[in-house]
This record gives structure tokens, C-alpha cells and sequence, in this order.
């Protein structure tokens, strides 16, 4: 091993999405600026929403502006629609990530649109992007939420989550992630839909996961995609957030358990996870009483 | 995969020492009887030491007696030295298991045993059950405890560990088992050892691991383990359960996560899970307040 895994911060948006207090401009920027001290390479500051759907992230491309004078630090953002890639690529953001939900009830309920409806938003941001100056040409990522199962329809056959990667890259996306917005994946499956998934895009179009931590197999997923070929993780500080229009979704992966983690199997993320477990204070200040988690806070780092 | 993981349930030996409180009698019973009837194979059901040591486990003589009683069931207990053996082989146990501290600092805080004490022990063990009639020689099994590492010493060497698996087999056990008695362990170090030891006393001899989840690496230590020929994982009802001489230690691997892991992937267990949730009122009942982890016991099964 000794490779080098991408772990992509998402606290600033999706931790904070499912906190109905709103976080300061100030903390936010504070909390961005430290966690690329630590060496965090990317961070997803934010979403490109109406700010009347989550006013926790009207300040995003204030967020994109401060995270784009980091040097070195990949700015990335969630966009649901044409207007809001508008925005990203206004602001300057280095990726998009579109969600794209397997489960069509839950698109509907998140988004209000059909598999068709998103699909062809997919095809208009792919023709923005292509037309915006070279140096303003964000990644773009499809993401598809409810990849391992959702709360309201349950499983989703393999054969939909393949058609929907396929139609993604059809649609002018640069790669697809896999996104466990419910908690419901577990290592076998991780294995299986990873597998299956490359093989439709190619091995180098999909290189994501965003997995969550409901059934405490957080990491275990991680450790299982880890050995068929992903190589960027999403994760959060303290494992806040989660998907607040899947009912009962919770956790995201912790970012300083990750870390451990990857530092112990020799793997390289670049992040100083010492430094990392300081950050949290700026978390906790400006959300006090807000549940921050992750077992190697508590417990600490080994002796050795 | 689909082959059989013997979960041998901790709980009333691990999980009742940690707690100061004493959980009666009847309730410990009620207990046993009720993962057994959930299909759980193995349980140890205490530990045959001094009274005034760990009164909390004074009953376990009558434990034995109970779980006994109960077909099919494996009743394993662990003994600290010659003397609990002879109880253990009394009380007609089927397995005792002595744990020999890979740390000697932690062996001595513990059972104020050096290295060569406890191998001493080990051997009178070994010749004492030879002597025993065919039908109650008990399995034998020398647990390797703080072997990924102790909150006194910090790192163990792995030649320690090997040297100490050999002298357990040549001194007279049936098989060794590895235990991450500080919760230190990670999965690459598990997959490193597990190796090695096999490789010293037969892929046989080397069936059983016993991890915490201090870290948050338990479940993910137990995945990367099978990949590597273990086939009996401890766990304890709830996570309750630590070890008291070693400072920080604390969590064991949650029995209900463990089972939902396993399924997951195929794996057979024997156990029901939805009926092992409902145990965990026993435990609530005979000791309130008494802190029960798990996220399958919080978020529930998936939908499917």
C-alpha cells in the first residue's frame, strides 16, 4: 500500500445541512482555512440550494470565494440543478457534484424530479461547463445518492444503479461516485457495486464513496473499497450530518476515525491528524451543544 | 463465502467485570438462557477468580452449573491460574481459556504474574486436564491479551508475540487466541499477526480473535480478519465490557452489530438477530443506567 487516499471534508455542507442552526460566516471560513492547514486536500464548503430550502449554506459562494484563496485546496460543492452550476462556476469552484438519487421516490422528495428530469439537468451543466473558458471548468462529478438502498423504497436493483452511472457519463459527467445517503451499505455490497460499476464507466470514473456511519460500518466499508480501487473518501468532522430528507439517516464517516485508520494502513492523506483533532474546538464553539463524534477523540491516539 | 463464525458471547465475564455493580444471579441466567435460545453457540460465562478480586463474577461456578443445562450450548470461562482451572473442570466447563499478558508490565498489574509464572501455570493446567476422565477435559486455549499493543508499555514486539504462541502450545494448550485487550489494534496489524501467528502454531491453532472497538476499528478489524482464516470473534451483548487494569480500555466489539455484519456477508451464525435485540432488556432491566452501545440496537435494521 503506501498510495495516496483523497479524503474530501463535507462538515461545512453536509453536516451542516442537517443542523438547523446556522453556523457564521466567520466560523465557517475559520473552520475551512484550518482544516487545509492540517493538510485536508479537498473540502466541500458547500451547496449551490435556494437559500429558502437551507439557509444553513446561503453564504456558499462567499465560502468558494475564501476556499478558492487557499492555496492548494480543492474547492467543491453540491449543485442540484442548472442555476446552481451557474453559480459554482461563477464563483470559480474546482468540482460539481451533482446527486443524482437512485431511488426516484427520494429524488422527488429531495428534489422534486424524476430520473429524467435530473438526467437531462446533467446533459445542461455538461454543455455549460464545455462552454465556460478553459480555466473555469469545474470537475464534474454525478453522485449517486441512495446507492446501497433507501428508506422509503428499500433495496435498488443493481441494474438501476449501473443504468444511472451509465446515463450519467452519457450525460457529459467526468466521473460518478457512490453515495450511501441511508447508512444501508455494507462491505459486500460496497465490493459488488463498486466492481460493477467500473466495469460500466471504467476503472478511473469512479473513484468516490460518500458513505455514512448508521449501522457502525462506516469504516469497514471504507476499508473494503479501499481494495477494489477507490481512492477518494468522503468524510466529516466530528460525523456531523447526514441526509435530513432520508428519515433516520445519520452520521457521516468521522474524518479524524478515517484518518487513523488510513494512517495505520500506511496509506498517505496528507493530513496531520493531530492538528486535525484541534480543529473540532471551532466546530464546538460556534455550535455549542452540537454532538460532535469519532472514537479517536475520546479515546486518543495508541501509545507507542 | 457462507461458512460458519462462531461468536462467542462475552458479555457476563467481560462486560459484568468492568461494571462495580453486581448483576444477580437470576437475571445472569436469564441472560444466558435467552442468547443461547437466539442461536448464540458459545458464551463464557464468567471467569473463576478470587471472589474478592471480582466479586462480581463469584457466581460463576453456578453459572457453569445453569449454562450446562442448556443443549448444545459451549460454556467457556477464563481462569487466571491453576487453582481456577481446577473450579473451571469441577464445574464441568467445555472451554477455559487462561490469558497470558503479551506485556509483562500488564501481566503483573493484573495477575501479578511474570511471563514465566504464568507458563508454569499453563503447563500444571495442561497435565491437570490430561489427568481429568476423557468426558470433562475442557478445550484449552492460551488468550495472548494487550497482543496489538498496552496502555503501560505502548507497543509489543510481534517476535514476543510468536515466541509467546509457541511456549503457550508447547506448554500444553490446545489452541492460542489473540486479544486487543487496549483497543489498539487496526486492521493491517491484525491481518500482520494473525499471519504470523498461524504461521507459528498451524492455521489451526489460531481460530479466535478477541478485539475491542475503543477505536472504532472493531467491526473492521473483525472483516480483515476473516479475509485471513479466523473463524471465532468475542463480542458482548450491548459493547458493555472492557478491561478494568488497563487504563482507557474500554468497548467491546457489539454482539448485535457483529451479527448484522456477518449476515450481511453471508456469513452463518446460528444467531437471530431480531430476537438478540430483544435481550438486551434483560441486561436494562438488571442493571439500569448501565450504559448499551451498538447502531443497530439505535438505526435498526435496514428496509428491505
Amino acid at each position: 500500500m503506501g498510495s495516496f487516499i483523497e479524503i474530501s471534508e463535507v462538515g461545512p455542507r453536509d453536516g451542516l445541512q442537517s443542523i438547523k442552526r446556522i453556523m457564521p460566516l466567520a466560523a465557517k471560513k475559520a473552520w475551512i482555512t484550518a482544516e487545509a492547514d492540517c493538510g485536508v486536500p479537498e473540502i466541500e464548503v458547500g451547496s449551490f440550494v435556494p437559500a429558502k430550502i437551507l439557509p444553513q449554506l446561503a453564504d456558499t459562494a462567499k465560502l468558494v470565494a475564501h476556499a478558492r484563496s487557499i492555496d492548494g485546496l480543492k474547492v467543491a460543492v453540491l449543485v442540484p440543478n442548472l442555476r446552481g452550476a451557474q453559480d459554482a462556476i461563477k464563483a470559480g469552484t474546482h468540482k460539481i457534484t451533482i446527486p443524482l438519487s437512485a431511488s426516484e421516490t427520494h429524488s422527488l422528495a429531495n428534489v422534486k424530479r424524476t430520473h429524467k428530469q435530473m438526467l437531462a439537468a446533467v446533459r445542461e451543466i455538461a454543455n455549460l461547463i464545455k462552454s465556460a473558458p478553459k480555466n473555469k471548468r469545474p470537475l464534474f462529478e454525478g453522485g449517486i445518492s441512495t446507492a446501497f438502498g433507501c428508506t422509503l423504497e428499500g433495496a435498488i436493483p443493481k441494474a438501476k444503479i449501473l443504468e444511472l452511472a451509465h446515463a450519467l457519463m452519457d450525460a457529459g459527467c467526468d466521473e460518478v461516485g457512490l453515495s450511501d445517503t441511508t447508512g444501508y451499505a455494507t462491505p459486500d455490497h460496497v465490493i459488488s457495486l463498486v466492481k460493477a460499476v467500473k466495469n460500466v464507466v471504467g476503472e478511473q470514473n469512479l473513484k468516490g464513496l460518500h458513505l455514512h456511519n448508521t449501522r457502525g460500518l462506516g469504516l469497514t466499508n471504507v476499508f473494503a473499497a479501499l481494495e477494489h480501487g477507490i481512492t477518494t473518501i468522503d468524510a466529516s468532522l466530528g460525523g456531523i450530518g447526514g441526509c435530513p430528507f432520508a428519515p433516520g439517516a445519520s452520521g457521516n464517516i468521522v474524518t479524524e476515525d478515517l484518518v487513523f485508520m488510513l494512517d495505520s494502513m500506511g496509506f498517505k492523506t496528507g493530513i496531520d491528524l493531530g492538528a486535525l483533532l484541534k480543529v473540532r474546538d471551532i466546530v464546538t464553539d460556534a455550535l455549542p451543544g452540537e454532538p460532535m463524534y469519532g472514537f479517536i477523540p475520546d479515546a486518543g491516539l495508541p501509545k507507542s
